[in-house]
């Protein structure tokens, strides 16, 4: 299946302009972002022209997502292979084992970081080369696969998801786990494109997603884009929503999922299951199977990255908090696999109990 | 009980300075409002010469919270009666008449607004008098009641609500049940401020509260005025708060209480209480019985006041989301009874079934 960039007719300001883009895109000698933070009002994109400049871009979010976060990883690891001068393969593996541990030092939460790394790291290991330019090739065609695989798990995820969507449904999401999280399309927002393309026609809330308001700026802006009729409410809306029976699913994507089907996602995730649970609507995960953890049985190991307070305490520049208060900011939280009605991937739709479910998955 | 205007030593900017605010003032010929909108950054005061003027301040929420709206339209009302020329009756009670029904349209959902027009008419029919100044002087007279009878009633419920805080407790509010959304105190702050005034130590979690920010600005500033140790989190944290054994009770203020309990408080309160339901946490509201309205048999009833998709969509000025998408804006919602443990008014604690316990309390 191929991927071509959105085409989409943008009104900003007044101003209407045709745009096309690419969350991330593999230029030879640079990676190219597209600068997630001042969505949507800039369409501003980055050009990392290093490992170091690719790592940082992960850490401020200028790329997010654990998707796009993975698929950026392994082109950081191509990349700084590429810049390596020396065709001594004794430094090139040193310079490797560097940038990798660099790349597994700039976010905790999402494994398909540590799942690329390895990827990149196996790809190696596979070769056993003397020969240094060959590695270069190898680790570039391993990080361009990384890419398009991760294009076409998300058009699978929509194609197994879209059988949960219904005419008139309305829809809540959390954060943003769309085109902009991924290679291209999205996980939860995968399953709502593939869902409108068949002909269905559903409402989709979206929750704002303090404290960087994913929903509202990029989640929002997809949804735009694909003509799929939106309204974002704060997060505090959602139990209200429920309870005056405006939502009749959850949907959402994942930053790790561990063997028992316990998710981590976006902060915020946890509630609105609990709300779901509460008000019986179903919620539904969507993510790649590079999403599921092997090595943790349970949520309760899965490390929560906790960001910077400023986060919080300013918006746009400027600080709404009054000095002397603390701040905590969680960037993620971990969801029970009993509130989690299924998860959608793109080997299929896994049903509870998941351990189950997954373990079939692998024989499959 | 003599209240004085708190006194704060308020750090800005670096900038330390010593500082008294009063929510709200009579002034003879104007109404005084610390304005809310631009807290804590900007210390700015409204001064409010005519009903008119009032009536905006309560609409653009310059002034906020339904026992200081409920100030506000009383002494809006006595404003108007001073602002009248006319010495003849006639005239007198055609505009009083008019300006009641102005004050009676700024805000639906908060009780105290409709209950103060109430006690102003009242005062006025009781006089029947010819005598235009006197009426004018009564109506002064009520409004200065209302406003130091707020202040009373909230260092009652502070005293009663007391007890229910405990050292060590770890307390999410929402919103601002503050000095700031009454006369002076607070009515949620107002127990916590009693408390911490009786020697115990405990913390207190701040929901930020969008779209509005009244816990990020207002609530968190007044704690950090009575140096009462305050974090502050984005709404959607709650949650994941709660399931981490970080929050052991939540207390709130009220915008409406019907005869049955049901409470009607700032948009996210019901989301909360259902949370703190299903992690087995006390959910207590704090009120005045002002906020009760009789008429109401359950909260089905309550009027929900919607407000400008702006205040969502923007913010410091600066619009966040793209064009095309829809915003819902509801400004409040309602918490059932069955999820509230108690609710603290300044004539005591009223426990379940509540519509047993306030007719005992008329009874009193």
């Amino acid at each position: 299946m191929s991927y071509s960039p959105y085409s989409l007719s943008f009104d900003f300001f007044g101003l209407r302009r045709i745009m096309k883009f690419k969350t991330i895109e593999w230029k030879g000698d640079h990676v190219r972002l597209l600068d997630q933070r001042k969505l949507p009002q800039e369409i501003r994109y980055l050009e990392c022209r290093d490992a170091p400049a690719v790592a940082k871009a992960i850490r401020n979010m200028a790329i997010r997502g654990a998707p796009a976060i993975g698929v950026a990883v392994a082109m950081g690891i191509a990349l700084a292979a590429r810049k390596i001068r020396s065709n001594r393969p004794e430094i090139f593996w040193k310079k490797m084992e560097k940038v990798c541990h660099l790349m597994g030092e700039t976010r905790p939460t999402a494994v398909n970081l540590f799942w690329a790394i390895e990827r990149m790291k196996r790809a190696l290991n596979q070769l056993h080369s003397e020969d240094v330019e060959g590695l270069k090739s190898k680790l570039e065609r391993e990080a361009l696969r990384i890419y398009r695989e991760d294009l076409k798990i998300n058009h699978k995820i929509g194609e197994n998801g879209k059988i949960l969507i219904q005419d008139g449904d309305r829809v809540l999401t959390h954060c943003n786990a769309g085109g902009l999280a991924t290679a291209g399309y999205g996980t939860a927002l995968g399953v709502l494109r593939a869902a409108w393309a068949e002909g269905k026609r559903f409402h989709v809330y979206v929750d704002e997603t303090r404290p960087l308001l994913q929903g509202a700026r990029l989640t929002a802006w997809e949804l735009v884009q694909e003509k799929i009729p939106a309204t974002v409410i704060t997060d505090n809306m959602a139990g209200w929503l429920m309870e005056k029976g405006k939502i009749n699913l959850v949907l959402v994507g994942a930053d790790r999922i561990a063997r028992n089907g316990d998710t981590a996602n976006k902060i915020g995730t946890y509630g609105l299951a609990v709300l779901a649970n509460w008000h019986q609507i179903p919620f539904y995960v969507a993510a790649p199977t590079s999403t599921f953890d092997p090595n943790l049985s349970s949520g309760n190991d899965i490390p929560i990255e906790e960001r910077a307070g400023e986060e919080v305490t300013h918006m746009g520049g400027r600080r709404v908090t009054p000095g002397g208060v603390k701040v905590f900011n969680p960037a993620f939280d971990v969801t029970p696999h009993s509130l989690i009605e299924a998860i959608i991937t793109e080997k299929g739709i896994l049903r509870k109990p998941f351990i189950k479910s997954l373990r079939k998955l692998k024989t499959k």
